[in-house]
C-alpha cells in the first residue's frame, strides 16, 4: 500500500484530479480475453499488460480509471489486478482509481470486503450496493482518504421496476438523500446512469455538488450534452464521465477515421479517449454559455 | 471443474441434499483470522485448514456449505477458497456448495460473475444482489445444473427503508414475484433473512415450495420456531437454515456445556452443529403435530 502521509478527503483528491487533468472523463478498465489484441489474448499475464497499455495510451485525457473485478475474477487474475492498480499508483499517482465491485453485504462482512478494496487491492475508491441499507456501506467510510460510490440509479434497461419505484418517493431518490448523510467525510459518490438524464437531474438537485460517476456513455448508448446538462455541478464539474468498451475496443469507429492508425489498438483507444475528452470539454464550454 | 455427466437441476440437488442428509441446516465459513484457532491464526494457509476441519467437523449434521467470499479476499486469499469449495465436492459430492458472494451488474458483466461463480470457484450456487434487475441475474441461470439465491429480505436491521416499501408492493415481495418468473429451470432460491419471520410467510406464499436460504439464526438471533414455521415448504423442507458465527467460534456456549471438549474447536463446531440440527428436526417434528 502507498503510505497516506497528509490525507485528504477523496471528495478533495477527485477536484484536484478534476483540475489537473482538466478532464472528467473516466477510463473504465474491462479487460475481455476474446477482445484482446493478439500479442495479450493468449499471454498469461494479457489482462494486466493490456490494461497497463490502455493506461498509459489514454492517461493524458482522463482524471480517473475504473478496472472492473469481475473481469478479472472471472479467470482467478486478481493479482494481475492489483498489479493494474498499483501501475496506476505509480506513473500516475494523482489519478484516483475506482474499483468497479459492486459490493453489499451486513456489516460485519462489509468490513471484509473494504478490507478487501482498500488493502489487498489499494483502490481509492469502490462502487457499493446498498440493497442492505446503510450498514453495508458504513465500514467503507472509516478508511480515511479513500471514498465509495453507491449504486443509485444504473444505466441498465429492466431496473425501473426496483429503483424508481414508487413514484412519489423513488428508491432511487431516497438512496440519494441517505447518501448525503453518509457523506460526513467527503467521500461518498453516487452512480448515475447516463442513459436516464431526467432522474440525472433530479439527482443532481438532491445531492447538491456531490460527485456523480455517470456510466452509460458510448456502448450504452447514453446522450452527452443530455447529461452534461442534467448532472455537472455548479463549477462545470462534479461528474466522473465513464466510458469503458468504446474507448478499450474501438476498431469499427476507428477504421472509419483512420486506417493506418487503427492498426495500433493503443493508438486507436487513445484518440477515441482524446475525442470524448474534447467533446465533453467542448459541451462544457458550450453550456457555460458566453 | 467437476463432470457434470448427467444434470439434474439445482433444486433436484438441493431435494436429494436435504433427503440424504436429513437435515435443513447449512454452515456458513466465513473465517475470520483473529478468530481462528492458534494453529490457523498464523499459518498462510490458515483460512482453508481451517474451513476444511470445519467442514470434516459438521459435515454429518449439514445438507449444504456456504463459504463467504469477502472473507477470503480480504487477503488475497481466493485460491484457499477454491480450495476448500474444491475439498467439499471431494468429500461430500452430494452436499452443494453455495458461494455468498452477492455479485450484481450489467448482463455483460454479470456474465464474468456467474463464470467466477461456476468456473473459477465451481460453486453450484451463488447469492445475488438484484438492485439492478433480470439482467444481473440471467447470465448465471444459463449454467445447467447451477442455482443463484437472490436477496430479497435481507436479515440486518436498517434494510427495511429499500426492502420493504412502499407498504402496498413491498420491493421484496415484487422480488420474490419476479423470481418466480425467473425459475423457469429450477435453479432460483430466495434469502429470506430469519430476522423477519412475518415478512418471510409472506414470501413463502408468493413462491409456493421454492428453496428459501435462511441466514439469521444464531448470532444474529432469529427465532428458529418462528421462521420455521413460516418459511418451510408443504413437505416440511424447502429451506437452508444457515448459520455461521455459532458454529465457527462456538467457545462461550461450550465452555458452559462441557468444558472437557470444548478446549477442541472441531469438537465444540460438530456439537453446535448437532444440537442446531436436531433442535430444527425436533421443531419440524413438532410443528408436523401427531
Amino acid at each position: 500500500m502507498r503510505p497516506m502521509v497528509a490525507v485528504s478527503s477523496f471528495h478533495d483528491r477527485l477536484r484536484q484530479a478534476w483540475a489537473d487533468s482538466g478532464s472528467l472523463l473516466c477510463v473504465g478498465l474491462d479487460p475481455v480475453r476474446s477482445r484482446l489484441p493478439s500479442p495479450f489474448k493468449q499471454a498469461p499475464s494479457g489482462l494486466r499488460d493490456f490494461c497497463c497499455a490502455i493506461v498509459e495510451a489514454t492517461a493524458d485525457f482522463v482524471c480517473a480509471f475504473k478496472p472492473q473485478a469481475a473481469h478479472f475474477a472471472a479467470e482467478g487474475a486478481e493479482d494481475q489486478l492489483a498489479e493494474v492498480i498499483s501501475h496506476i499508483h505509480k506513473g500516475w499517482p494523482d489519478k484516483p482509481v475506482i474499483l468497479d465491485a459492486k459490493r453489499g453485504d451486513i456489516g460485519s462482512t462489509a468490513a471484509f470486503y473494504a478490507k478487501e478494496a482498500f488493502e489487498r487491492y489499494d483502490a481509492d475508491a469502490v462502487t457499493l450496493n446498498p440493497y442492505l441499507g446503510e450498514e453495508s456501506v458504513r465500514p467503507f467510510l472509516q478508511h480515511p482518504g479513500r471514498g465509495v460510490a453507491v449504486l443509485c440509479r444504473t444505466s441498465n434497461p429492466g431496473s425501473a421496476w426496483l429503483q424508481t419505484t414508487p413514484e412519489e418517493a423513488p428508491a432511487y431518490l431516497r438512496i440519494a438523500a441517505a447518501a448525503r448523510e453518509w457523506n460526513r467525510d467527503g467521500n461518498v459518490m453516487l452512480v448515475a446512469g447516463a442513459t436516464y438524464p431526467q432522474e440525472l437531474a433530479r439527482i443532481r438537485i438532491t445531492v447538491g455538488d456531490m460527485p456523480l460517476l455517470t456510466p452509460g456513455i458510448g456502448a450504452q448508448g447514453g446522450d452527452l450534452e443530455q447529461i452534461l446538462r442534467a448532472g455537472l455541478d455548479a463549477h462545470g464539474r462534479g461528474m466522473l464521465i465513464s466510458a469503458s468498451r468504446s474507448i478499450l475496443y474501438p476498431e469499427v469507429d476507428m477504421d472509419a477515421v483512420c486506417v493506418g492508425v487503427a492498426r495500433d489498438f493503443a493508438a486507436a483507444s487513445r484518440m477515441a479517449a482524446e475525442r470524448l475528452h474534447d467533446e465533453i470539454n467542448n459541451l462544457i464550454l458550450a453550456l457555460a454559455g458566453p
